[in-house]
């Protein structure tokens, strides 16, 4: 092994990578790891921890309107977004310098570099044009939203990554997209006051979640003020004199805006990283292909994370890091799990998720039964606000097994965590009706419905 | 049967009589129930409900400042009492109406009456003189805050059944107790902004909690500014020429207050009730005694709730009517479940928790795993919050099994409502370490934690 400068090379240091330089590194490996913009990658820089504190942000108006039912009179408050781009980039900074001293810390050496294959044991540095031979390679460098060149004037349109750093807060914005993304951000902007419209080509927002789920948060996100278009497609984006852009829809419909936000989807970053030089196969979408074990077409190069397109989400590529060390250093071939994953969607209200929607399980299951709650959350008896709750548990008529949790309210995600337990675990509707209360709580309803709202059978249901 | 009245007479309309009735007579049962105040019970017209919309009212001053760090400029805030007051009676009036139209509904007969037992069968009610007839009985009549007839000054105090109804919001206020109804009006009444002292005679507040819990609590209350006295006792309260109260503490030291409120305990509601005449026995404290069925001494007279002393819990007392109902009336023998109970403290920071503390696991098993993190929840990181999150797993070393779960922070209830589940059905940490986490949140450290924090041996720590 000394015969190489590293026992294992590491491209990318986001939540994938720099888990697997630590954690090889820890076992006493030599690990060198290169990124070429920002450690903590996506999901730190400009994913995962940046949208939660916008999501924070763009909540307070509601806390303001929701105290006057509890005796409360705020005065008209106002809003400094430089401010809050300033503290979100701050609390970036100390999270990347955390990430990078965790990696240095653990004793991997880490490179500021964009980092290329020559061939499959050898990487050159882009910065300073420097090789590197190493054992085992992992690529782990993610994935970036995806661009739109047919759409004409797409040059105008920004995406998420720009997002985190306008100079001004748009007076109105149009978002294209159904996903998470697309989603999560329609309700960020319309929070911090934005006139925001969501343009979808899909029949309804956030496909694969449950269809339960999916309306109601589209009803409740249309009652807030938010404007949804569904089955429509942005045509065109053109500059007007004022410097606003319009944003053609169809029908001749044009919207006014001051951003156009693309977020129809993410691409695997696999360009001009060497690939072929080193033989590694990719897919026709351009993720790295990858056996069960995260091992690509070249039995010494690795990938995890966004760039192999499995499930796009910072604890599964943490997950396949950890796996991957197991595989590759510890002589314990260890496959990543993909079953039963828990997610959260940030919306306003959230959704938190694990297992089965209805129409998957009923695809799968000959007999289901359906456990539905909906009810105002008891803080918004006095706040006033028309917003409900919505709790619903997929069953398995035969087993009992508990196949779908699904939740649309506050604290979903936390709710989504917990629940992934006993879901993971393959535990019963009558596990769940063994447990206590807790009062007042909204996931309380999870434990005490008793009684089926509906079933299932053969994929229609029955009343 | 038809040689009496009613097969079912409930005596108290809190949420153990209301269930028992609405279910029994949903079998079909002639059924009758008398409440003397108000329908629901201490949950919904003075106890869980009205005080967690007091502890949302009191949370808005830390939303106002928490807003800042995220760009919000908030110009001082108000607060009227006597709105809170109104807004919130007339949503427990709402409460109360569902509970008894859904009493009425079901086809019970409702009385708005005190009612006392003259012999085993028998029941006057004390509005109109009335004698009714019944098979079976149920005493479901709950209990009170305690009485301290033993300090000078204690007809100056009031309870958490006056707080719910000041006619003005003290500026201070002196709670003496320790448990969670003086802890989680000591944080309501601090958020209010009054200035609130706790004075509580044990080592640490909230006894049979685990330690860490009760420890970081205290000190994260006393930051916020609740001054707590532990190992203290009020010692007497006299009224002031200005009105004011001088409640003295012990050491010489003296407290000026507004409010003086006891939350020292709550006993048993069972004077009166004709226990005696009927040959109901009562435990020393004045509980009901009842066996696994909740049956008294008495074979035709059941009791439920608080009256019993078992739990005192609403999803309890509802668990305890609903098991009395198959016992009595669907030849089901069914003994309530007291065993790993979830609760919540809605205190600020919540406490949630489900299982054995350490301490107790220490005392049960000879070997554990302890799992502790502590951090700033992420919506501190800008807000500069200085309250930190705790999250704790108590592992039996030898089975890998969950004994405890423990949780100090935001949502704190709704965690420990879903971990219920897990613990419950009695699933190992290695099942918690196979579900996948959702970031950002916190829960996701209760699934992430690989590495004991540290090990107990024969009740003793070893790092």
């Amino acid at each position: 092994m000394a015969a190489y400068d590293y026992d294992l090379f590491v491209i990318g240091g986001g939540s994938g990578g720099v888990r697997a330089a630590r954690v090889a590194a820890a076992l006493g490996k030599r690990v060198g790891i290169a990124e070429e913009y920002r450690f903590g990658g996506t999901c730190v820089i400009r994913g995962c921890v940046p949208k939660k504190l916008f999501v924070y942000a763009s909540q307070f108006p509601e806390h303001f309107e929701d105290a006057a039912g509890y005796g409360w009179t705020v005065p008209e408050a106002t809003f400094d977004w430089k401010k809050l781009i300033a503290n979100k980039d701050r609390e970036i900074a100390r999270l990347e310098a955390i990430y990078k001293k965790n990696v240095e810390g653990a004793g991997a050496e880490a490179f500021q570099s964009r980092a290329r294959l020559l061939d499959r044991h050898t990487v050159r540095l882009e910065a300073d044009g420097r090789t590197i031979s190493a054992d085992q390679i992992l690529i782990a460098t993610g994935g970036r939203p995806a661009a739109h060149p047919a759409l004409p004037g797409n040059e105008l349109c920004i995406t998420s990554n720009e997002a985190f750093h306008l100079a001004e807060l748009p007076k109105a914005i149009a978002i294209e997209g159904g996903g998470y993304i697309a989603v999560e951000f329609a309700n960020i902007f319309h929070g911090l006051g934005v006139d925001t419209t969501l343009v979808y080509r899909g029949t309804e927002i956030l496909g694969r979640f449950d269809m339960d789920i999916r309306k109601a948060l589209h009803e409740t996100m249309e009652k807030k003020g938010i404007s949804i278009l569904c089955r429509s497609l942005v045509e065109s984006v053109s500059r007007r004199p004022d410097g606003r852009l319009d944003v053609a829809v169809g029908d001749g419909r044009t919207l006014s805006v001051d951003q156009m936000m693309l977020a129809i989807g993410r691409v695997p970053n696999t360009e001009s990283l060497g690939l072929e030089a080193a033989g590694v196969e990719t897919t026709q979408q351009g993720a790295i292909t990858v056996d069960a074990y995260s091992r690509s077409s070249v039995d010494n190069i690795w990938a995890v994370g966004d760039v192999t397109d499995r499930v796009q989400l910072t604890p599964v590529a943490i997950h396949e890091a950890m796996c991957f060390v197991e595989t590759a250093f510890k002589g314990n071939p260890t496959r990543p799990d993909h079953e039963i994953i828990a997610t959260a969607v940030f919306s306003q209200p959230e959704i938190g998720t694990v297992g089965l929607s209805e129409d998957e399980a009923a695809k799968r299951f000959e007999a289901l039964e359906i456990y539905r709650a909906s009810f105002r959350p008891m803080r918004h008896t006095l706040s006033g606000r028309e917003e409900k709750m919505l709790l619903k548990l997929v069953v398995d008529g035969a087993s009992r097994k508990v196949l779908g949790a699904h939740i649309l309210g506050p604290d979903a995600g936390e709710m989504a965590q917990l629940l992934g337990i006993p879901l993971k675990a393959g535990l019963t509707k009558d596990d769940f009706d063994r447990t206590m209360a807790v009062h007042p709580t909204a996931a309380e309803e999870l434990v005490t419905m008793y009684k089926p709202s509906y079933l299932v059978r053969n994929g229609e249901r029955v009343d």
